[in-house]
């Protein structure tokens, strides 16, 4: 079975059976949503992935105590507008106590419950308020709350991150669901981004956490905005069982269409983060094909999405062609520049031997849309690899140079 | 002998003794100065370093073979305003035509003359205007063009970088001078930077092959604008032996001296090329000590400079210390970021164990001003390095969106 478009469904991190969800107002550091909590129905299996920054911010670190204690989960708590990272002691305390505050609202042990946390860097957190704010809203999460959670996490975000789908698996009908929240410093190995996916899957813990490690590294290690990786970054999925299909085990037809599902998910909100970049007005697509190896192909993506001067030509419908076939020649990688070929939205700009086939006035008028794909061939093998991003322009500045105060 | 500012003195690529050079506009893309030549009146020694992008521009594939087949360099001819990069077999052929039109005009030997091209991607040099511009510019060299050579080079730079030392060797006189264009597309490994050097030192070539490797080692790539690697970067030092010192050998304390004079030289142009980033408002210096290893040191302090998060923070005079120690943490190096401590301009903002020391008011107040230096204290080695960049502006967006166009 394909997995596709036509599978999706509504309902975010609430699509899937036995979820609720909900996101509230406590007052953290500006005027919008700023808390959210869903919660499962039943202890639900748990799966993540965490920032490779050496600055780990305190949530995580609560949460890899959180995980080694227990292999459940039954609620995450979230905060936006500040992430509690950089704050020493006060801040480990911080997270256990929202940690606390949900499990004794929620009727819930401790151990299940996981905390996230992100914006300024830094400051320490408003606990009366979040102490409040968690109250409140642990008497008000539903299967419509979706929307309010995912609105809760985002910081200079745009557009809230929802996307669910739902496929048959045996007789059981299985759903997937998530959110996430992006924008600025994200880069490859998950910079400050979040997602939380839920799903009513029966799965073994080790095979969520292989569908996640492989779905994630297809996903969100494939966008990039500015190169910054963060020190929040996490993707958690949480798995309840409600949809009683038989167990879900690795190395099966069944874990394959279970991770098929997931990558879409991921896929699909990795790619939202990309269009929302800090500032961004186009979405940008690299694709990198005809590469000896897959990771060869990632790593010459990676360096084309994280030039600056490629997404600033992007910016201005430049069809600067030198920079792109510049940013493959600094990735690393072993290729013949002049065996390389390029197109602009299936445009074609560069052929063989340097063959020049620009057409300005076409280019112009296709880089002008807001959605832009470079196509990259090297000619020289059979592997390819995706990589999203966003164009670099003014407002990314005006965003970033004042941020914090 | 300490090397200081004391012993600056002017002229530029021109200073030393036996040197002649010149600039004008001969029409390559924009009414600016656009050709310039540097002769030495008898065979120089020469050394290079060159980029490590895969893409390399013809004129560097000229001079590798230039210098395979010639140890004495007697003329250097430099256009701006077009890279010869990505042209294929006319790129080739037009590079060598420069090389061939350079040597007949001033009766040089062909092996004798190196060629270097700084400016827009695949586009085919416009050869007439070229080979008039080259055949005028020869009978006006003279030890006063050195302004005019500096001004040809630039290309989105706003001003001229030029530097000269004078030294005492035993009972001779030293004098290393030299020009370099930056501006855009600048980092670790020299990316589009050009830098000329001239001394008139006797000097054995392996040691002068050495001493640059190190000074650039030391200088050149340690300057980053926005993290992109040019096809075109060079450094080229042209040793004419008029001081009549004795000639300097590797392992010697005159070869120590000589070293560090040309440190000095290639520090304070690197410096420029960081002030005069694109877009750029302020000169960032950042310095990483405490460190294990000089590498590691490096490498974080790398990390931060290429940051484009703190860069556009300290744009907008915002003491945003945390993203300083996130860049660290993502820098790859070992560290505990808890130990980490942060000054900025001997302000300090950041001590052991998170303790935040940062008075807002004095920190805006001091980064506003044009020269600001972030230190970073490891505490955990006495290793230290040095990186220099820019702020990261709207100007640069605005730049790189309309660029080629």
């Amino acid at each position: 079975m394909e997995i596709d478009a036509s599978q999706e469904c509504a309902g975010g991190i609430t699509a899937a059976q036995g979820f609720t969800a909900g996101g509230l107002y406590c007052g953290i550091r500006r005027a919008k949503k700023d808390i959210a909590i869903v919660r499962s129905a039943k202890p639900a299996v748990v799966a993540g992935v965490f920032t490779l920054n050496k600055v780990v911010a305190a949530p995580l670190l609560v949460d890899k105590i959180q995980l080694k204690n227990s292999d459940v989960c039954s609620a995450l708590v979230i905060n936006s507008g500040n992430a509690n990272a950089c704050t020493g002691e006060q801040g480990m305390k911080d997270a256990w106590a929202m940690v606390d505050t949900t499990a004794e609202a929620l009727h819930l042990p401790r151990e299940q419950v996981l905390v996230s946390s992100t914006g300024v860097i830094g400051q320490y957190l408003p606990m009366e308020n979040i102490t409040k704010g968690i109250q409140d809203l642990s008497t008000k999460l539903s299967v419509s709350g979706h929307n309010d959670a995912a609105e809760a996490i985002m910081t200079t975000d745009i557009f809230s991150k929802e996307c669910a789908m739902r496929f048959p698996l045996g007789s059981s009908v299985i759903t997937i669901g998530g959110m996430a929240k992006g924008s600025g410093m994200i880069a490859p190995n998950m910079a400050t981004m979040l997602a939380f996916v839920t799903t009513d899957a029966v799965i073994a813990p080790s095979a969520l956490q292989s569908a996640l490690r492989v779905a994630n590294n297809h996903s969100f290690n494939r966008v990039t905005v500015d190169g910054d990786m963060s020190t929040n970054d996490m993707v958690l999925v949480l798995a309840n069982g409600y949809a009683k299909n038989e167990e879900i085990k690795e190395n099966t037809a069944a874990f394959q269409q279970f991770l098929a599902a997931l990558e879409y998910v991921l896929i699909k909100l990795a790619k939202m983060i990309a269009r929302d970049g800090e500032g961004a007005t186009k979405f940008i697509e690299i694709i990198v094909s005809g590469a000896h190896t897959e990771d060869e192909a990632v790593q010459a993506a990676r360096s084309v999405a994280n030039s600056n001067l490629v997404k600033t030509a992007l910016h201005g419908a430049d069809a600067n062609w030198g920079r792109i076939l510049c940013a493959v020649g600094y990735s690393g990688i072993d290729f013949n520049p002049d065996q390389t070929e390029i197109s602009l939205n299936d445009l074609p700009v560069l052929r063989k031997n340097y063959e020049i086939v620009l057409d300005e006035e076409k280019a112009k008028a296709t880089l002008s849309l807001e959605n832009i794909t470079v196509a990259i061939y090297l000619n020289q093998g059979s592997a390819e690899a995706r990589f999203w991003t966003c164009d670099l322009t003014k407002e990314y500045i005006h965003i970033n140079a004042s941020y914090r105060t």
